[in-house]
């Protein structure tokens, strides 16, 4: 493993496939997502202080909340021992969820099932448009 | 996106060339490690409550802790909103990361630089055999 110098984080990170698994945490310690980021998708996370993903389906980047307006600030970033992951805190306006949660893992397994265990704290149709939400879901789909 | 409509978990994820990555945090909130499972290691995880992942670079699963002692024991598992990651819950016995931190995300971004930000838990020489940390490292390496 290589050490890191002072180089760019960029550079001395191991990505997959060009490909780095990332968490994004909130203030309070609530995990909201997880998802990936590229090289491009790191430097401009890193230098405009805000989150931006590569999306797996639509293969760009997107800055999340690009629609919503539900942005992550970042406030840490942490490297993992491996230098393989990262792990963000983050200031998130809104809700972190496309579905109207303030994390995407909203759902707790129970038994054979899946029971909700968070509140809605935003309405996705009013924030994505009625029309669009089914559109929405896909687009934003990682 | 399919509905979870009671089959078991590992039928209704969506695995990307056969894994799903997955989140370990402590019951105090800390993030501990983010790793990969199959559907092998998940279906131990769940039915032995003890955390098991999928080793990329050795191609086998591992259940954590399996030399060091320091398990996670899951208390919660939680899916996201597109079913293809995991966050689970877990109670860490001694220090989740085999450089001797609670917690694998145990440097942060400062500057240029990296900065440890945590204590050591536990000694790796001690855990791991003096001699064989180095092995240690590799055999671990995720």
């Amino acid at each position: 493993m290589r050490k890191y110098t002072g180089d760019s984080l960029e550079e001395v990170l191991r990505f997959t496939r060009g490909l780095i698994p990332v968490v994004a945490q909130g203030r309070d310690g609530r995990v909201l997502m997880m998802a990936y980021m590229n090289r491009r998708a790191l430097a401009l996370s890193l230098s405009t202080g805000f989150m931006h993903y590569w999306s797996r389906s639509r293969r760009k980047i997107w800055v999340k909340g690009e629609v919503s307006g539900h942005r992550q600030r970042i406030l840490e970033t942490r490297v993992n021992c491996e230098m393989n992951s990262l792990l963000f805190i983050v200031d998130q306006t809104g809700g972190c969820c496309h579905k109207g949660y303030s994390t995407c893992f909203y759902r707790v397994m129970s038994g054979k099932g899946l029971k909700v265990v968070e509140e809605k704290v935003f309405k996705p149709n009013v924030v994505y448009g009625r029309k669009s939400t089914h559109t929405q879901e896909k687009f934003i789909n990682r």
